[in-house]
């Protein structure tokens, strides 16, 4: 069993994470869904459901990570606002609204396990972190660019949670605007 | 038996959801957390755990709408937000980041039940228009109001799950800022 299947693991239940929350979803349903044969799961992650979930929150955060700052390479911050936006209108409405965040997913129910819960708080950092760095750029001050990239990490991951909810896009579409207007304030200072 | 046993069992559902989250919370824990007697829950919710869910996010919906209503009654947008915000703070530091928000909690994982569905978007709706009644009244564009009020539910709900990832009440403390000069922004056209 190479990595490859420990990888296909960990993807796996992140997409399960993201539609049934942590709880919700068991060793068995990652088996299935990967086809990874049944023991394989316990070489790769003799930690157990814990280490599973925590390389999947530290999965999911470097693939939106790296979504974040692919979109910052290329655009002004309310541009990768906008194409974050629309990243997370593509699931929401491509999944019939229901997959969500998998990080938020676990970061809700895991707080007994430290690794996991260090592992969410850091996936949260890096995108603040990447999204400051483009509203630095364009020049917020430092204290401004950090608040205001904190801000719409928390309103996006929000107003994934309500359009799940309410079964409309509507919510990230509203949050959206109001954004970038904050971004547009911070910009000018 | 009577209405109270089922109102016991309610608050307790809560109180497990909004740490443990929908799927981690069995009927075994409310019993536990309630001191309900063992058939009780079949009694009072012949529907079984999605309409104990059901009922636990109405009841958490009207409860959090109730706080929102009051501060509304004696504040501006701002003070509202700044109670609010002060609200969630108290109770992540209280929990030591273990509690979060049930209604979040089930919206995340309880996506295959048409009725918890409805209640986490009814929740999340009656929220939003509490905030945005304050708005407008200070002298916010109905649209605005409305889009304003969902930022914040929005912001301010990421803010929570952040912090508990985190371990830290800075996301909320930040969120809480840059909301205050949206609502600001709005009320002045």
């Amino acid at each position: 069993m190479g990595s490859e299947s420990k990888q296909q693991m960990v993807k796996s239940a992140a997409v399960l994470f993201r539609e049934r929350g942590y709880s919700g979803t068991g060793f068995r349903d990652v088996i299935e869904h990967s086809g990874a044969p049944r023991g394989s799961i316990y070489h790769h992650f003799p930690g157990g459901k814990a280490e599973l979930a925590t390389e999947t929150v530290r999965y999911a955060g470097s693939y939106i990570g790296a979504q974040i700052e692919r979109l910052a390479q290329d655009g002004d911050p309310a541009a990768v606002l906008r194409a974050f936006v629309g990243w997370w209108r593509k699931l929401l409405e491509g999944s019939d609204f229901r997959a969500g965040c998998p990080v938020v997913a676990v970061a809700v129910e895991a707080h007994d396990d430290d690794a996991i819960v260090a592992a969410t708080g850091e996936a949260f950092a890096d995108w603040e972190r990447a999204l400051a760095s483009t509203l630095r750029r364009s020049g917020a001050t430092p204290a401004r660019a950090r608040r205001v990239a904190t801000l719409c990490i928390a309103a996006i991951e929000g107003a994934v949670v309500m359009c799940r909810a309410q079964r409309s896009t509507q919510p990230l579409l509203d949050v959206g605007r109001e954004l970038e207007q904050a971004i547009e304030a911070a910009q000018s200072g």
